[in-house]
């Protein structure tokens, strides 16, 4: 478990591999995303994706379970004040295999909460050939270290 | 139906509504974001949240579906180019109703894809007590007007 004063700029975390299969992807989608290319390689063929792809938010729920069960592990867990500059670059396919590089931006203490900080942290999401395929940046609430 | 040239800065749309279980904030827990309070009401009411709460995903997920099945429909489906500033200013409780506000804040044509424009609207979901849970700006790629 990392506190505030654990991280430090430019530091870098990896994350574990996902693999996301077809039947994962409809059925996110069935629930969140119900849009063709999303849910039929048929329809998902005449699209502009060119074929079958997950949703992005799919992508972004799966991002976050490879966070919650990485090393990053900030101390009080991965409380979400916001993410900025969300995109997906490309596709993720069938089969796909997701690990994630997250690099510390920027620490800073909080001037509401005096027992935590924030943490600005890059997250991109990479697939088997190393392109990336999602990328946001997160500001998280930290526990600072008690005294 | 709606075309690029359908939409103008100003308009709003709003969408059905959608109830939360706790059961489907577990289960979205369990798949995507097992943390204590996303998971048990016990852990929960120990935490920075005082009580189960959805994850932020979770929220975005569901916003997705109200999104997708409403009347905002635009052209070749919801396609992000990306999203920003998206916050989670209160939690989302087991039991809450949620609903969409969104607003366009923005038409153009696309540089790079003559068919296509981009179209930014800012993405308001809001509970049973009409608090917002959630924001967001998003940046969608829209089909022009066939000629």
């Amino acid at each position: 478990m990392r506190y505030l004063e654990d991280f430090a700029v430019g530091q870098t975390y990896e994350s574990a591999t996902k693999q996301v299969s077809s039947d994962e992807i409809k059925a996110y989608a069935r629930e969140f995303d119900p849009q063709p290319f999303h849910l039929d390689e048929v329809a998902a063929g005449h699209s502009i994706f060119g074929g079958l792809a997950a949703s992005g938010w799919h992508t972004a729920s799966l991002t976050m379970g490879l966070l919650v069960r990485g090393d990053l592990d900030p101390a009080g867990g991965f409380i979400g004040a916001g993410v900025d500059e969300l995109r997906w670059p490309g596709p993720v396919r069938p089969g796909d295999e997701l690990h994630l590089v997250c690099e510390v931006l920027e620490t800073r203490e909080s001037r509401s909460r005096p027992t935590h900080g924030l943490m600005r942290v890059r997250v991109n999401t990479l697939n088997q050939r190393n392109e990336t395929v999602q990328t946001f940046v997160a500001t998280l609430l930290v526990q600072r270290k008690p005294r």
